[in-house]
């Protein structure tokens, strides 16, 4: 088995101890989906023994809605990572261009590219800086983020622009990876800027959104032609019945977002609060999720006893031991964190 | 969107018509699931906002207990379509040699592969015959299936054996789907050749032996040095936590494909009894569908009108017009598909 280097692995924990542990380490919504959810997960039952419709058409007309583009700038995805594995594969290119820290499946999905890293220094707060552009090469996938992870900076709209600009003139694409945006405050999507530039593709997903993590639903906004590229490299039939029908129900719903954001910011001003207080450094925490430097490295070990599980990001390329990524959850449990690190903190 | 040439697609004649077909166009399994699958499905709703286990360790587990073969020679996958596209990415081979007709996924796969096509040829009744063996080539993926689609002929077992050897000689792999093996009378699967040639991969998939079509969930068998190469190239949490739980589930009826085969033959009789009665040419019909050549051409549109889909199987290579394939369904509806034929054939 691959090694496993990300956040909510509940059932390793569950297996060592018998519990399941309150997971912060991965950042899904806490307000978890809107109730037309659970109806419409009920009513896919009775169409699951069947095959899905090929073209899963009235989520794609709805997304479209949603991102008010054209149904023909999407394609689903099988969850985010089902395109991310699929980008290099259908967009070869003989580079890469990653932040470092990132999420590791862009790294892990670029099968004998050569990758360079652009480093996020701390004297920069971890923020993309306008010298990214001399990384940018030709014949490159460029992954950016926004907001990143783990660290939850917001990207730099000119900076943006100018990697968009230097990347369309050397016959490179970007991939914009905006998972969290619709979880953050005052968050700007760029979904818009594919009518400007076709060497930009956006990943976007359920998975956090609505916390659709077990029922897998992303999707891939782009251009027309590079959609149709896709669509001759993903596998047929890549959506459960039910992430198809769930997915359609969670758009009914036009204050569930609008709600999990003031909901998320709440919580977060709790943490920030606490956490400040002992005396932790934040970067970023722009998104539904909390990044700090803390002393105690071994914070992670030390709470998995409480069975709370957060994200250790000393594994991440440009990271070292100390850092560590918490998500914003329901009061209760943030409570019972805020907790836990006073008890691991005072004795 | 890229252009769709299976069966299945009952959600197109709905939108023209406002009524669900009669679906015998794809060949699932008319039991549809055991009913511990339904428990497992509403279960599963309460996990399905976290990730699913990144290993899946249970269900491969239990895969690997009814396959006799070690946990580690098992992958899980969207469905077989999944593994059917990420194997020529994944084992990167030159040339490829597929059946005519096979299933079309195959060859939509292998982008930019040089594909040879052995014919299978009316006079042999569709069947793979012993010359085969001269088109198999190095540094290629060869596909066979087991009992084939759309035809349903079982692979002759020493002339398997003789493209194994050749393959292993001349560094080719080949992929033998078995989609359709659990669901054929006295089929034999060959996964346990997986100890003997590294060079074989076996494909199998809930899709059609429980009808988990719109679940999703399929599976690969080879070496522990192929499915590692295939770990490295899938997509991680490429299965939903109901296709998970539900596949689980579906593993614990011990009598239920058995008993599905059984009903299946006995159904199968009453069909073939009577499409031998119109004059229709049978031909292999091994596994859960039955496949026939007659003189109405236009069969397919003739049953529309009437609410039902069987597959026109002239669009697959080596075929022309008056091939058909019908699923094996329940009584009723077998009843109905041969009362159509008998108000279309006589009047």
């Amino acid at each position: 088995m691959k090694e496993y280097s990300h956040g909510g692995d509940i059932y390793s924990h569950y297996e060592k101890y018998g519990v399941y542990p309150v997971d912060f380490s991965s950042s899904l919504n806490p307000l978890i989906a809107p109730i037309e959810v659970s109806n419409a997960f009920i009513s896919s039952y009775a169409k699951s023994f069947a095959y899905p419709p090929h073209d899963y058409k009235l989520l794609r007309q709805k997304l479209a809605e949603k991102e008010n583009i054209a149904i023909e700038n999407i394609i689903l995805s099988n969850g985010a990572s089902e395109i991310i594995y699929f980008i290099p594969y259908a967009f070869n290119k003989a580079n890469a261009l990653i932040n470092a820290p990132a999420f590791s499946e862009y790294e892990k999905s670029l099968h004998n590219k050569n990758i360079d890293y652009y480093y996020l220094k701390i004297e920069n707060q971890f923020k993309v800086k306008k010298d990214i552009i001399d990384y940018v090469k030709k014949d490159s996938i460029i992954y950016l983020t926004n907001p990143d992870n783990p660290v939850g900076n917001i990207i730099d709209e000119n900076i943006l622009y100018s990697i968009l600009e230097k990347s369309a003139q050397c016959g490179s694409i970007v991939v914009l990876d905006e998972c969290f945006i619709d979880l953050t405050y005052n968050g700007k999507s760029y979904v818009s800027l594919i009518k400007k530039y076709d060497n930009l593709i956006i990943i976007k997903a359920f998975t956090k959104t609505y916390a659709f993590a077990g029922l897998r639903l992303g999707y891939c906004i782009s251009s027309k032609k590079n959609i149709e590229i896709l669509e001759e490299y993903l596998p047929p039939w890549n959506i459960s019945m039910s992430a198809y029908m769930c997915g359609i129900a969670a758009l009914k719903d036009s204050t569930f977002l609008e709600n999990s954001i003031s909901y998320i910011e709440k919580e977060k001003e709790y943490l920030l609060y606490n956490l400040k207080d002992f005396g932790f450094l934040i970067y970023g925490s722009q998104a539904n999720y909390v990044f700090f430097y803390c002393d105690e490295h071994n914070l992670k070990e030390k709470l998995l006893e409480k069975h709370i599980l957060i994200r250790d990001c000393s594994n991440y390329k440009g990271l070292s031991k100390g850092y560590f990524r918490v998500a914003v959850k329901k009061h209760d449990d943030n409570e019972k964190l805020i907790n836990a690190f006073k008890d691991i903190l005072n004795g």
